[in-house]
C-alpha cells in the first residue's frame, strides 16, 4: 500500500514568496508544495500539504494525520518557539515527526534558537530554504525505509 | 434553581485513552465526562462539558459561561504554562475557576511546573488522573456551598 | 484616494466595559470604536475595526490587511507578551503598525513589561485608558503625513 | 483491616485560626482535624493527625508512619519550598504521600510558587482552605481504592 | 486659571538635530519646544520646556514643578534605564507625568527596553520622533480633561 | 504594667566568643545578654533571652512569645537566608519583631545578604557587633513608644 | 577636640514630610536634623546636616569631609541601589559611615533590597523612620567609642 | 573542474559503532566515509574524510580546505557547544560549512542544545543517524548547484 | 593520647539499606559504623558515630565535638544542599571536617550538585557507597598524620 | 594646525594618590596631568585636562568637545559600569573616544568587569596604573595617524 | 592476570611543585606518580601514569585505555570545568574512571564548583592534596574489589 | 643581559589579513611580528613570535617561556573566552602577562565581552588593531622598568 506524509506549514508561511524574500526565499508556499510532490512522486508516495495560521487548527490537522499518515514533515514557523500544546500534540499522535525550518534558527534572534518541538521529533533541519523541505522528505523516506540511497 | 458547572478541556485532552496511557491513563475523555456527570448529577448540577484545541475558542467559550454558568472546572492542559490570554480570560469572567491536571506537573519537565493561569484560580489540583476531575467538581460545590461534607 | 486604517483588538477586550473596569476602563469595544470612527472622519480617513480572540485569526486578519489597509493600530492585548507567530505576521505585511495598550503595562506584573510585538511596530503607546486608541490613531495619521498638526 | 491515615501538619499551622486568617481562615487546627475525622471514619478509616514545627521532628513521624501507615496527606507549609531533607523523608518511605495547602500557593510570593516536595508525591491540591484536607483524604481514599464514588 | 505643564528633555537631547539623526530626527531642541509651544497655545495652556544633562538636576525640577505646574511630559533620555532616584522624584510629587521617548526604545538595544520611570507614570508613548511630543500633550490635556476630542 | 522584651539567638550564636572573633567580635552569648539587660532595665522594660540551633524549636520560642512579650529582637543568624517557616512565624505572631546581626551581612558571601526574615521585621540592623543588640532594644523601646529620646 | 559628624541625605529627601509619608513619615528633613543635633548636642559632638538630590554633589560633600568629620551616617536613598560611584566615594575617604534608611528597603520592591554602597559601610539601620537617623548616631557614637552605654 | 568536498568528524566519532550505539548507532565511522563517498560519487564530486578529537587540529584542517575545498560538511560533536575558536575557523574560511549530529542534540541534555557554530554555517541537520551526513552531503550539493533535484 | 573521630550521618541515613537500595546501597546505617570502626580500630583510633534528622541536633553534635573529637568525617545528606546553618557550625568549631556522600551528588539533581557545607571542609568524597565513609576516614588519618601509607 | 585632545577623569579620581594607593597607586591627579602633557607635547599636541564627580558634568565637558576637540581619553571611573547617559554623550558627540582604567576591572568585583561605554569607544586599556594614561594617548595618536611608530 | 590502572593527569599538573604550591602543594607530578605506584604495587595493580596539557591528547588517552586498562584515576585539571568532549570520551569508553583533585574545588572560583565530568564518572574525590590520587586509587580497588579492606 | 618578550598569538590569527579584513585589518601575522620586532629591537629586547591554534600547544609554549622569558604579550583569540587551562598556565607561570586583542571585543557578541584570561593578566588592551601589540608592547616595556617615557 502506499505510503503518505503530511506535509505541514505553520503561521505566516502562507506569505512565502512575498514576506521577507531575503530571510524566507522567493518561492511561494504553492511552488513549495508542488516542488514537493514532485520530488516525492518517483518514491510512490502520497503527498498532502496543508497550512494555518492557527495553533489550534495545527494541532487538529496532526490529530486527524494519525488516521491516514505514516509520518508528517512539519515547519512549525514561530510556533516553534512558544508552543508546548503543539509539542504534546506531536508526541501524542505517535507518528514520526521531522521539524523543518527555511530559515537558519540558529543564526536568528535568540529567542528562535530553541525550538519546544524538536525535542518530540526525529530530528530537526534548518537553514537551507526551500531545499530544506526536500531534505525532511528524503530525510522521512529514509525514515521509512523507502529509500534505497538513504 | 438548578446551579451549571462548566467542565472545560485545553488541547489535545481529545486523545485520552490513547495518547501516552501511562502519563494520562486509558480513560477516554467521554468516560471522564459521563463520570463526571455522574458524580454531580446527585447534587441537584447541571454539567456541561467542552473541550478545544484552539486557544481562541477556549477564551470565547469561558466569556459565554459568564451567562449561564456558576463556575468552571478547567483542565488547560498545555496552555497552562504559555496563555496570558487564558489567565486574562479566566480573571475577566468573574467566575470561580478551578485548575485541574491529570497528571502531577510538578513531577513533570521543569516547564510544566509553572502555570499562569493557577494565581486566578481559586485552587489548583494535580496529579490524580481522571480523580482530579471529580476533586475539582467537588471542590467546587464546597466552594459553592451546595455539599455539605465538604 | 481614501486612506484606510485597521483598528484591530486582541483577547479578551470584547469584555471591555465588564471586566475590571480599575484597570481597563468602563467603556465597551463598541463605543471605543465608535469614538475612533468619529475621530477620523474629520479626517477623511476610513476605520475598520475587528476584534478576535484567536491568535491564528488575528494573523489572518492582518494578513488580509495588507489588500486594504494602510496602516493598523493594533491592541494585541495579552498576545503582546508571548506571540512570536503575531509579531512575524505584523513584521511580514510590511505596512506600518502602532502597538497601543488600554493599562500602562510597564506598572503592572513583570511578565506585562515585555511585548515581543512592539520591537516590529513604528511605536507603542501605552497607559491611556480609551484615549490609548485615539491617540494611537492620531500617530498613525503624523506617520502616514495626513496630520497638519502632527 | 483498617486502612491506616496519618494527617501531617508542617510548620506554623499550629497557630491556624489565629495567624492572618485572611490568608490560612479562621478554623483551628483542632477543628480541622476533627472534621477530616469525621469525613473518613465512614468509610472505616483511621485517621492520626500530628504536628511539628520542626523539619527533624517531621521527618522521624514521616519515618515512624512506614510501620504503622497506609498513606499520608501531608501540609507541610513553609518547608514545601526549601526541605530537600523532606523530600527524601518522603520518597525514603515508599508510601503514598498527598500534599495539601490550605492557600493557593501559586497566587502568593514567587518563592511559594515552587515545591520541591510535590515531585515526589502522588499529587497536590492548593488553595482550598480547609477544604484542601478534606480533598487530600478523599483523594488519598481513592488512590487506595477505598471510595466506591472515587 | 491657565493650566501649565512641564516639558522636561534629559541627558544629550540637547545635541538633537545633531547626534545620530537616523535614530534621532533632524529637527533640534528648539525646533521641538516651539512646535509644542504651538500645539498647546490653542487650547490656552501655559508650557515651559527645560533640559539638562544632569540626574539631580532633573530631580531638582521636577521637585520645583510641584509649586506651579499641572503635569509633566518627560522623556527621561537614558535615565529611564537606570535612574531610581528620577523614579522617586517623580512618584514623590504627585503630578501626572507622561514618559515619551523620540525612538521606539523596544526596538533597540535590551537595556534601553526597560524603563524603571515608566511604572510611576500615567503611561509611556515611544517611537514617533518630535511627533512623541505632541502626543505626549494631547495625552496629559486629554488626562487634565481639558481636551473636548480626547 | 512592665512591658516585656524576648531577645531571641539562632544557630551558633551560643559559640560566641570562640567562633571566628574576628567576624563574630570576643564578647560572649551571655556577656551580651547581661548588657542588654542592664541596658533595658533603667527603662522598666523585663528582658528574657533565648537560644537554640533548631529552627523549629525558635518557631516554637516565637510561638510562645505571642502570649507575654510586646517585642522582639532577634538575631536568625543563618536561618536568616534561608528560613521561610522562620518568616512565616514572625509574621504569624503579630508582634513587633526587629533583625539584628552581629555583622554586616552586606558586606560578606553574596548568600547573606538577603534576609527571607526582614521583610516581615519592623527593619533590620546589622553590623555594629554587640551593640547590634542594644540598638535593636533601643529602637524595640522607640517603637513602643517607652523611649523619649527616641 | 570636639567630634564632628557628617549627616548626610541623598536624593528626594528634601521632599520628606510631603512625599509619601504613609512610606517615608510626616516629619520634614529639618525637623529631622533639629531632632538630631539635639541627641548628639548632650555628648558633646557637632553635627553638619546637608542634603543633595545630585549623586555628583554628594560625592564632593563626602570628600570634603575627609578634611573635618570623624564620621558620616548617610541615607543615599535611591542611590543605594545603583551608584557604584558613591560606593568608591564611600570607600575612598576612609572615614567610618553608617549606612541609615527611612523604610525598610528589605520590604519594599525587589530592586530596593540591595544596597551597593551598604558593603564599604560599618553597617546598615533600616526601617524605623526618623529613629533611624537617630540609631545611626547613636551606632556612630559607639564606634567611635564616645557613649557609655554604647 | 571536479568540484571537492571536505567531511569532517569531530571529537569522539572515532569511537562510533562501539561508543554508546542505542545513542550513536552500529555504523563505524568507515562505513560511514565509504557510504558517504558512493552517495557523491554519482555527482562527480570528490569527498575527502578526516577526524580529529583535537579542537586545534580541526582549526588547522579547517584552514587548510581553503585552499582545496568548495564546502564542509562538519560533525563538531562535542566542541559544538563550547568552542568559539572553532566558530571563528568556521567563518574565517569563507567556505559554506553544514553542521551534521547524528543524534537529535535538541532531545539532549540542556547544554547539547545549543551549538556556538551553527550560527556561522549555512544550516544545520541533526538527528538522523548516519543519514544526517547523506542529507549534509545533498544540502551542500544543492547549496552548490550540483544536485538538479534539490 | 588516642585521637578520637566523630562519624556523623544526616537526615534519613537511618534508613539506609531500607531506602532507594539502588541509589544508595543495601548495607544499613549500623553495619556502616561497624565497618567504619574496624576499619579506624587498627590504627588506634576511636570513633563515634551519631545520626540526626535535626538540622538543629546535627549542629549541637558539632559544636560538643569541639570538647572532644580531633576531626569529623560528616554525611550532611541533604541538608549539604540547603544549611548555612550547618555551614557555620563547621566552620565554627575548628576542627577538620570531611564531607561525605554514598552517590555521586554531582550525577544526580541539579539542586544535589551544589554543596553549601563543602567550601569550609578540608575535602569532598562522592559516589562510592559506603567505601566514601571508609575513604573519608582515611583522608581524616592523612590530614592528621596518622597513616604511614597516605 | 595643532590637534587638540581631552583628557577626561571621572569620579573620585579627584582623590588619586590618597585614595587606596595599592588599587589605584600613589601619584595624584595633577601628576598625571603633568605627565600626560609631557608626553604629547612632543608630538605637537595639545591637551587639555578636566575632572568631575558628577555624570551631568561630563557629559556637559563631553558636548563641548565636539566643538575643540580632536579625541577623548576618558577614563569613566565608576560611571562605566553604570551610566548609559555617558555612553550616549560618548556615541553622540562622534569623536574618537579611548577608554581607560588604571586598575584592571577585569580582576576586581565581577561588577566592575563590564563597561557599558566601551561598546561605543575605539578601543579599552585597563591595567597599567598612570601608565594607561599614556598607553591611551599613544592609542589617540596612532588613531588619528599622527605617530610614525604607532 | 594483572590489572591495570591509567593515572591520567590534565593541563598545568605537569608544573605541579612550582605552581602556586599554597593551593597545589610542593610535590612535583613524578613524585605523586612514584608514590602511586609504590601504593598500589602491594596489590600487584600495574600502574600507567600520563599527562597532557591537549584536550584532544587526553582524549586519546582515553580511547587507547579501553585496550589495555581495567579502571581510570583522572585529574582533568581545569578541562573539569569546561571539556564536553572530555566528558563524552569519559563515558564512551566504558571504563570505570573516578575524578581527583588537588585543591578542594568547591571552595575555590565559583566557575570551579562544577565538573562537566564528574556525572559520567563512578565518584569525584577533592581537597587532599597529593592524597586525593592515593585515595581515588584506593576507591578504584574497591571499586573493581581488589580491596579486602575497601 | 638583554630581557626577552614572548609575543604570543592564538587561534585563528594565523588568518590574519584574509579573515574578515573588516574586523580584523587587512596586515597579514607576518607583517605584525615584524612591525613588533623592529618596535622592541630600539629598546634593546628581544622578541620571539609563535602562534598556534591548539589551545595545548598554547600552555606548552607559555610553560616553556618560564624558562626564557620576563614578560608575554598574548592575544588569545577565542580562547580567551573559554579556556580556564590557559588562564591556569598564565597564572602559574608567574611572569608578567599582557593580554591583548585586535578587535574591540566589548563592542562585538556578548559572549566576547569576558575574558577568563584578564583577571590573572596585568591589564587588557583591546580595539586598536595591530596597534594593540605595540601598544601591549610598550606597556610590558613600562612594566619591566625598561622604558623611559612610560
Amino acid at each position: 500500500m502506499k505510503k503518505k506524509i503530511l506535509l505541514l506549514h505553520g503561521p505566516n508561511l502562507n506569505l512565502l514568496g512575498t514576506r521577507e524574500p531575503d530571510v524566507y526565499g522567493k518561492m511561494t508556499l504553492e511552488e513549495i508544495n508542488n516542488r514537493a510532490a514532485d520530488h516525492v512522486r518517483g518514491h510512490g508516495i502520497e503527498l498532502r500539504a496543508e497550512q494555518s495560521n492557527h495553533e489550534g487548527a495545527l494541532i487538529d490537522i496532526l490529530h486527524i494525520a494519525r488516521n491516514w499518515a505514516d509520518g508528517v514533515v512539519f515547519n512549525p514557523g514561530a510556533y516553534s518557539h512558544t508552543s508546548i500544546a503543539l509539542r504534546d500534540a506531536v508526541s501524542g499522535i505517535k507518528l514520526p515527526v521531522i521539524e523543518v525550518h527555511l530559515s537558519n534558527i540558529h543564526a536568528r534572534e535568540e529567542f528562535r534558537h530553541k525550538s519546544v518541538i524538536a525535542p518530540v521529533c526525529v530530528g530537526q533541519i534548518s537553514g537551507f530554504g526551500w531545499r530544506s523541505y526536500l531534505l525532511g522528505l528524503d530525510a522521512m523516506l529514509g525514515h521509512l525505509g523507502l529509500l534505497d540511497s538513504l
